[in-house]
């Protein structure tokens, strides 16, 4: 009776350590800490940035060199170790994704050496402040995690197979085939876990699992398994679970909260009269989107031509990249033209105040907040917020579209985001100061709220450059808002529509120029 | 050059009218249309209930009869006209779908006769608050409108054919050829439709478009094509919006928001210390969920012996459904045994005050609201709210098992629901006595929310009864929150695991059950 229950015992052991769910657990724990790790990396780089910049407040041109000189070492560093490490790791890493899938499997593009390549590069390019996201190159790390787990796990069933031939002879035969069956799965798991680790990808960027999981059905598979939708959430959750219990453990939080919380007003979130207004910036969104794609495939044949010339720029991977580093920093330099477009705020930090929960302006002139310094960087003494906003939106259009052809590792995810953000809070105060009463329902008033219109642009402005539905849902997680959906989603498909009939999504472009 | 505008103008338009998105947005119409209709009408006969309840006040016996006896007389009605119309139109619908799906295509299922039968008694069910719900018999509903609407829009396409081919001679192949287009995929649109009314179906009954999207993916289809998440998404959302658009233009609510809006805090939306909590719900939700298939399992093969050996019970469609209406009324009859399980409220009710913003209770005492009769049907003399939410969970689980297998249109989800939220309730009202002051984090005080309990408990059990990742996401649609994302998809994922090892899915034992 006691052999029959070790028996047991073992074959439930077999069965755990063989089991997906471990597999996808580890997936989305690994992903998580090593994109925490990215963000606390790239924070401690963007604070001595500043640090460095207000250390040499002595002389504009100390300051200059400063912010320049600071941003082209951190870029000469990542393109240097992206290329010579492994030269996999440059680029977004979905179109790379997306092409393994469909079964064109890429040489090295799933070793240890090219994640390695990969995160340490990022976490420079990030921390260089160039307009690039972390969300492409977080799907490749993914992809790559799980093949190495895969690998792992295959070769930790591979030990249990011997054991338990060894030790359980009353059901090996059982059990061998448990095992058997496990190591068949780790085989046929290839295509699965690439999709699996962009679900992880995403949510540990966003820390939305829910948009992640959807974002790598669309985006990867042309049709995908039922079981596929299983793993990736299950990943994708504990994945984003870890990513936001880490700054709780390391006290920066209180709880587990939205990436980028906000509180809008729950009662009354929009009148039906601003549908109109959603659904037009959905529509120019899909413009913009379009638009946004076209610029990239253009610089991007642009430099496959200078690549194939062999021309000056192109002879080695550090020039092209130091020059677009010291263009854009020069652009971005907050005492010159950086205070036309708040130079001095982060990605992060232009989110958090596009986001804000207050309208800033009254008739184009920033108000005072006590203790906000990101809002202050919208305030100009001569220029109002609108032209502000218009030029951050013009300069951050073109910067990112041509940061995303450097030879590194670089996503258009986020800086798409932030441009979307600004183009709708320009939308929001516009309509604010036009509608300074709001609506008056029922003898209710409320105001317009225009950190909701940068959240449906931002989302909107996306969908249209990844031609996905799902970045609607990734925004709500990050903003842990939900009560947009509808405003949402219309705008998102009206997106999708306008720049899907104009257009391929820039993945697919980025695969085509590479061909 | 005058002409060759026209025969472009032409061209747009025939592309427009078989365009798939005219398809996909009259479905979300037609279905939304449908079941605000059938609230409006259920909403009508529950306040006719009550009012004749409420003029028999003079005596308790005819009060009893009264509200028995207007249960029992829509419930024969719904039972006769479902079996008489249409015997097609009883059951959920979503086992029917799936089945329909997978290649057995069952006859007369999708035909008009089915649809009016299907509505009708369905209202008239819903109206005489048996504890069953809306949203299968509307996957079901959804589904025969895609049907209709799909021959309708190939009738139309075909008169198109003929008036191209007449009026457009220049470059009437072009035309002829997109017309034969839109035939063809009419002709295989045949299975994506259904997944496509499934969603639409769910979206329309919860105001939920994301969640219903996912929800059509999760139960129907083993594998599905990027195609249809897109064209289930844009059907789901119109019909959602329309859906939520009517009560405002009927001038019910001020502005477009969710079913069951909830207004939890933002700030600290829950504590690291609950998870465990949510974590445990989620597991008893599992083990709660496969009690239920098991029960609605053991009935309905009872019911099936009884129905072969044509007892006296089965005999016809009404001995049956009449007892069992009878059974119920009297036991929630709210002077009788009703008034232990707040027998007077409807499931819409109890809901609203499952996922009410505030703790009910002092130490098991319902505390005095000013104006909310809701919270009131939860207060007694006599016993406290803990066994009274305990009695509600016992008597509700076993008599929607049981509802749930008479012939009438009745689906699971809804009664589920309203379960899983009552002993969410009860753990939240549990902790919040346990510990009275809630959470001290840094200084701040943060109460224990039961409200948010109650959506986690909801979510889960029904994922363990229908085993979809899905109704997480169609609460958080529902009550308008997505600060929980995390404990609720962490309970809902555990809630499936437990489940799915332990019995099939509700659909899947009742395709079993009926082959």
């Amino acid at each position: 009776k006691c052999g029959a229950w070790i028996s047991h015992f073992q074959k439930l052991f077999v069965l755990f350590i063989g089991a997906d769910w471990i597999y996808l657990m580890l997936l989305g724990f690994v992903v998580a800490v090593l994109s925490f790790t990215v963000d606390v990396f790239v924070d401690l780089f963007t604070e001595a940035h500043r640090w460095i910049y207000n250390l040499a407040d002595s002389h504009v041109v100390l300051q200059y060199l400063a912010w320049v000189t600071y941003s082209l070492l951190l870029m000469c560093f990542a393109a240097g170790f992206a290329n010579i490490v492994s030269n996999k790791a440059t680029g977004s890493g979905i179109p790379e994704t997306k092409t393994s899938l469909r079964g064109v499997m890429l040489k090295e593009y799933f070793t240890f050496r090219t994640l390695v390549s990969k995160v340490i590069s990022l976490t420079c390019v990030l921390g260089s402040e160039l307009p690039v996201g972390k969300e492409g190159p977080f799907v490749h790390v993914g992809s790559v995690c799980a093949a190495l787990l895969c690998k792992f796990m295959s070769l930790f069933s591979g030990i249990y197979k011997v054991l338990t031939n060894v030790i359980i002879l009353k059901d090996s035969q059982f059990v061998v085939y448990l095992v058997l069956v496990c190591l068949e799965q780790n085989k046929n798991r290839n295509e699965e876990m690439l999709t699996v680790g962009c679900a992880v990808g995403i949510s540990c960027c966003f820390a939305a699992p829910i948009g992640g999981a959807l974002f790598s059905l669309e985006v990867t598979s042309m049709f995908f398994l039922a079981r596929n939708y299983w793993r990736g959430f299950l990943s994708a959750t504990f994945g984003g679970f870890i990513f936001r219990l880490l700054p709780v453990w390391n006290r920066k939080e209180e709880t587990l909260t939205a990436l980028y919380a906000t509180k809008y007003r729950l009662d009354f979130p929009f009148d039906l009269r601003e549908l109109p207004i959603f659904a037009a910036m959905g529509i120019v969104c899909g413009f913009g989107g379009a638009f946004f794609v076209y610029l990239y495939g253009k610089i991007s044949l642009f430099v496959k031509k200078q690549q194939a010339k062999k021309s000056f720029l192109m002879r080695n991977c550090f020039f092209y990249s130091a020059l677009v580093s010291v263009l854009i920093s020069t652009l971005t330099f907050p005492p010159g033209f950086g205070q036309f477009m708040a130079g001095r705020l982060t990605k992060k930090d232009s989110l958090i105040s596009f986001f804000d929960n207050r309208t800033w302006s009254n008739h184009g002139i920033v108000a005072d907040f006590a203790n906000d310094d990101y809002l202050a960087a919208w305030k100009h003494p001569q220029v109002n917020v609108f032209i502000l906003l218009s030029v951050f939106i013009i300069m951050k259009f073109w910067m990112s579209a041509l940061s995303i052809t450097l030879p590194i590792p670089c996503g258009s995810f986020v800086p798409i985001f932030v441009i979307g953000a600004a183009f709708g809070r320009l939308v929001g105060e516009g309509l604010a100061t036009l509608f300074p009463d709001g609506f008056n329902v029922d003898g209710h008033i409320y105001h317009i709220v225009p950190g909701a219109y940068a959240v449906i642009g931002a989302a909107s402005l996306t969908a249209g450059v990844t031609h996905t539905i799902s970045t609607g849902v990734i925004m709500m997680e990050m903003t842990g808002q939900i009560s947009y959906t509808l405003p949402i989603l219309i705008s998102v498909i009206l997106a999708n529509m306008i720049s899907q009939s104009l257009q391929p999504s820039i993945y697919d472009t980025a695969i085509r120029i590479k061909k």
